[in-house]
């Protein structure tokens, strides 16, 4: 596998400084770059790491550009990470790595679902009667698509990945629970992507909706009738309850969970591990798990978090018998 | 799709106010219900919505009925919620949404297994040797039920879940890791709900047991000899850890994570996202999770929450010299 | 089914006080062990408990050895919780629960695929172009393996795993996420057990490694580019992101998470629930998650805790006032 740099800046633009006939084999980080490897540079900051690798080109932004191409060759690029993804679609096209479109044999394709000619449909894939497919999506191995879900255009689902699964919905009946069918679908937009083994609920009564662009990470949940706004994302193992209504541009970091019936507007974003438990109206970065410390100081510390109220008091009456709060 | 709410109170019981033959084509909740909809009132605080639903028809409770009535068609019902839940499984019936008994022909049985021939085997299901499905029970595709596994009647498992896969036991060895084979099964009751890809490990020596009525959801973890009571729900992405012994009508939120060899009596519920590290003897409502605040407060408090056995020291010593703890 | 104590022992050696000719037709644990079954007891302090089981036969350590002999049929083994261990895999070979070698009918294996003769594949498993799998593994029903990946000898993959799905890489523009094609691809040493649905994700440019003997439960994800040392262990639900290097012989409990790009060096064991977001280069045992209470304390010490930061301050500030930071 190969590549020529010239035929890189020919396909995605940017400016060749060195030799276009330069063959690159491999696309690798700076630290283990080889001579007949392509390297790139993200961080500007970091540009005194150029004087150690040993990549013969480099991808570098305008900041890196100089001091790159005092080392050797390089492709200057407006956003380097965004022509470093570039060239790993470009790599990939090359050598051949693009999913077949048509369904495979053993997928089972119920009556009535529309899957479009330039989509694959990996082994062992199950859609639904009334489900559609979109144009050039494209579904791994052993992905569930259940019955009247659609997803969009230029998808991509991981194996194991069910969209369309019964949402969680019972009614209490004298200490037993009584199913409450769900009657809607899921909707996914265009360019959204789905990671193994994450689940996408069916609706109650409407749809479950990922609007285009969305990126959900590996065992993910996402509870019925959510909404999720464009272009968001979410890490791996997100737990997102019933009816949360999320926006746009927000992003999720791993194993963070999100209440039900919550609203979060756009561009919200939350740190791994972070509990929503009310909604969130205001942009911004929020926050909340308990810091690890060694198990003997966590020990401590969360014995005295249990008598955190009663501290609270006992600080209030010796500043009541101190005269009042002081003003420090 | 359609039907007459009097078909509908002619099957479910309860009180129709208004025209029999009016005709309803979809279930919808109060907000967006239109004229030809029919909808649901559960909560009487509530009522106040009623002015401003299109909905052609609503489900009440008693105390709904009167403002309900005056606004146009109502049914009465004793349990408005429970009523509801009957009238999406009406809605499914009615509408040829319920699987066919059988098994998909790309369903893999082995040898031993027995199959009730009211349930339904989705595609590409895999039931092991000896392993028993009752009656009515519908496995969706891509289920797989391990070896001599027992599923009752009536049970629903959704797409991906693993039932009786090798619980997680090992003997340490001078570093490595010696596999105990697990040598029990599972046993579900009926009546049995099982999430999508949701995991539920056989015993080491015995069964894992799962008692009637059970529903777990979407991504769930139950590890092996875990015994689950009686009509307990349990949200997305939780982990029962092995032998745990889990009492009947309890809740758990989603992510909640209930550590192993713990016994937990009937009638507890556990909040979202809380790690159960003890045994829980007392029925009630328990939580443990750091609340989430923007991510400047958060920093803020985690760094002094690192200090807090320090500080609960600091408080005493002042107190100390103030004279003794105050009455406050 | 059944075993003579006395074939126990001829295979696994120990030393067997008592009746080489009586037969077991189960191992139990002591609380609920017959008269024709097996036992053992690993924790020497518990030995009070030999009084009360009506097991046949004990696996016993030499420092209970005395005591059990007494009571009736024993054998001494050195570690008697590893004898147990290979026990249970001995009475799984003597009574046929062995996986055939071979590849199910109804397994896809792309081409250039290479599977070791000895090795067992699942029905609906499936093999992308260029896998291997090593000698003796066993693949349970419905595993994947992307192109490319490796998998060594003596491996245990449960059902519904995924290995190589696409790590989660993208670059931002403006407000979009373009796809970083995930080039490198997974390699699993000898002796690896992964868990049912859990996922390891192929590398970006490099790949996923994870070393000899390492031992993963259901419901994991292992972001791409992660690296896990020798016979490290990791319960349910744990999350890695993407490019965490973790040492050998660490264990991390249920539902922890790690942060990407963090290293943590050889015998580190993370408590479950507990979120790692910072290296860790000193071996021992670290914890961190809120814990659980009755749910009225909760809400009151949580709500305390979001003015922890000033609570220091006012304590700080009463000090001030007494003349400086007690020495007590």
């Amino acid at each position: 596998m190969s590549l020529r740099i010239g035929a890189i800046v020919e396909a995605l633009g940017g400016e060749l400084r060195g030799d276009a006939d330069r063959v690159v084999t491999r696309l690798a980080p700076l630290e283990s770059a080889q001579p007949d490897e392509l390297s790139f540079l993200v961080d500007p900051r970091l540009a005194h790491r150029l004087a150690d690798t040993h990549a013969g080109c480099i991808i570098v932004g305008p900041a890196g550009a100089a001091a790159a191409s005092r080392r050797g060759d390089c492709i200057v690029a407006d956003n380097p990470h965004l022509y470093f993804a570039r060239v790993t679609q470009l790599w990939r096209r090359a050598h051949g790595g693009t999913p077949r479109a048509g369904v495979h044999p053993t997928a089972v394709v119920e009556e009535g679902a529309r899957i479009d000619p330039s989509a694959s449909i990996g082994a062992q894939c199950f859609i639904g009667r009334g489900a559609r497919i979109g144009a050039g999506t494209v579904l791994k191995p052993r992905v569930t698509v259940g019955e009247d879900c659609v997803i969009g255009a230029r998808g991509l689902i991981q194996s194991g990945a069910v969209i369309g699964g019964d949402g969680f919905g019972f009614a209490p009946d004298e200490g037993r629970w009584e199913r409450i069918e769900q009657l809607g679908a899921v909707r996914l937009g265009d360019d959204v992507e789905v990671g193994a083994n994450t689940c996408i609920d069916r609706g109650a009564l409407q749809d479950t909706v990922i609007e285009d662009g969305v990126k959900l990470d590996n065992l993910i949940q996402i509870g019925h009738n959510c909404h999720i706004g464009k272009h968001t994302a979410m890490a791996g193992c997100v737990g997102v309850a019933g009816s949360a209504r999320i926006g746009a541009h927000c992003t999720v970091g791993g194993a963070g969970m999100i209440l039900g019936h919550l609203t979060i507007v756009d561009h919200v974003h939350i740190s791994s591990a972070s509990i929503v438990t009310r909604s969130i109206l205001k942009p911004g970065h929020y926050t909340g798990f308990f810091p690890i410390d060694d198990n003997g100081s966590w020990e401590k510390n969360a014995a005295a978090l249990k008598h955190i109220h009663a501290l609270r008091d006992r600080v209030r009456a010796l500043e009541k018998r101190l005269g009042g709060p002081s003003l420090a």
